[in-house]
């Protein structure tokens, strides 16, 4: 069994990488193209044929038994199906399938790329050993994964744990989604450097007016920069502490470029996590830094088939 | 296996029912008291042996294998204790082994009594069938639970699905939990009530300000009875969008006085959540009144026992 391997995907908007991974989460074999986001989806797939050919052409490949795919979301895993919003096209677009014809037949796991993170940290990173955890994602956009009594959680359809569009402000500003006052629209990278800037923060010399630049400035005291990210961080609060009074978590894992601010982002944030998880059963609820880096993706896609194959072999 | 039985206990701060429960959720034999609720703990723990005792007297005692009980939370199921804000004399108070002592050592389930309905609706009622649902009651108090993946989910501690306490306006009211804008503060009876009378709704001659009069006005075209209803509506929306997101459900329940109020509440609940479930993995989301009656927290104890015992047995 320990000499199985399987092969892993992780589709985003600018990259589609893959790997060979072992039981362990070694990444053993290696590809990785650009995702050419705006050309049609044969073009997209192309690029997806080229990584699995070199994925195939190792001599490693025959050792594995199952495939993993995380992909920008949302994605249909009853479907086999995916419609990533920065790849337009893709539209209910059968990866699945088109995966496991270049694949030779491998069985293959979709899930989206929040849960696919998640999969990373608990068996890797920040949330492992924790039976109940939310990972997520703070970056450009605002995305997680759940995994409830030791087992990831994707839901039916691998989406699972998308907490940067629950409402926490429900007469709040509309967001690209449809509805209002998202955890997004309040708490992403480019919602932190809009509010800034609408209150007065100016970028320096340099120009970068990015969530970083405005994390650097809150670290120099600059007091809008600062309520910038503490408007984010009562808005991660408000729906990390929702999740966790509605499924019980007892860890909250934040990975991505907003995450990376420290303690810009994560004091603020622990202090409003009090004001919102209330009750008794939330009150011990941890928020942590995540522990994985860029082979996130890989690790969890690669994480999610194994985790499958493990099912079959139990069926 | 199907000749035995189930015992099971529903404590909430108005009264104790007990029951011996068949393999089908018949209720065979039923006792009940009032829950003494501002006597202290011996006494109201008097009150459940006095019930417990009913059922151990009965002949078909000796075929009930398990023991299961939904309570008025907070509960803690990992140390199998209670403290239910309606009954101040209880505070961490070992239920659990206070009724296995009572029950001849019969093994003990204790969940929430949220979670209780949600096991009733999911194996006799509206959620009958459905392996993600959301249950909940929408009373003097917002309760709820959740079943994924066909299985209840509890939590470790048994007070998952608590939408009630889950913040859609984070900026908004004081909540007595200690948080602001909960679904609760919002959607509740006593809430829908208070806003209709802030905002110049009158009870009639007979002065009944409940909830359900505001109902009957809301029937009846008073426009600002409709508006405190569709504002308890888009909480509610705001709220089990937000459980479908991070969770992925197919299908919402609600009881309880408030979910009595007929289309005066489902009309604008179903509109409302066109508005907040906007992601393509909840659009299909279902609504649905609660079919389960009086004994639905009776039935979901003992559905819970018997959901140990199976996997006791499989074990």
């Amino acid at each position: 069994m320990h000499t199985d391997l399987v092969a892993a995907l992780d589709i985003g908007g600018t990259k589609i990488a893959g790997a060979l991974v072992d039981g362990h989460g070694e990444i053993l074999v290696r590809a990785q193209r650009a995702t050419p986001a705006q050309e049609n989806g044969d073009i997209v797939m192309g690029a997806v044929e080229e990584v699995v050919g070199e994925l195939t052409a190792s001599p490693l490949w025959g050792r594995a038994t199952a495939f993993g795919i995380g992909s920008a979301g949302p994605v249909d895993a009853s479907a086999g199906t995916v419609s990533p919003v920065n790849v337009p096209g893709w539209r209910d677009y059968p990866l699945v399938r088109r995966v496991q014809e270049a694949a030779g037949g491998l069985p293959v796991e979709l899930i989206g790329d929040g849960v696919a993170i998640t999969a990373a940290e608990h068996w890797q990173g920040a949330a492992r050993g924790h039976d109940n955890a939310l990972c997520m994602v703070v970056s450009t956009g605002v995305g997680g994964g759940l995994v409830l009594n030791g087992q990831l959680h994707p839901g039916p359809t691998g989406n699972a744990g998308h907490i940067g569009h629950i409402s926490v402000d429900l007469d709040g500003d509309l967001c690209p989604c449809g509805s209002r006052g998202c955890v997004e629209r309040i708490a992403s990278g480019p919602n932190i450097a809009r509010r800034a800037i609408e209150n007065g923060w100016r970028p320096g010399p340099d120009g970068d007016a990015s969530a970083a630049a405005v994390a650097a400035a809150a670290l120099a005291g600059d007091p809008v920069a600062v309520a910038s990210f503490e408007r984010a961080a009562q808005a991660l609060a408000a729906g990390i502490a929702a999740t966790a009074t509605l499924v019980e978590i007892d860890i909250a894992v934040i990975g991505g470029g907003v995450g990376k601010a420290g303690d810009v982002l994560f004091t603020p944030l622990r202090k409003a996590l009090g004001d919102y998880a209330t009750l008794s059963f939330v009150q011990r609820l941890e928020i942590t830094p995540a522990q994985m880096g860029t082979d996130a993706g890989l690790v969890g896609a690669a994480a999610a088939a194994l985790a499958r194959r493990a099912d079959a072999a139990a069926v």
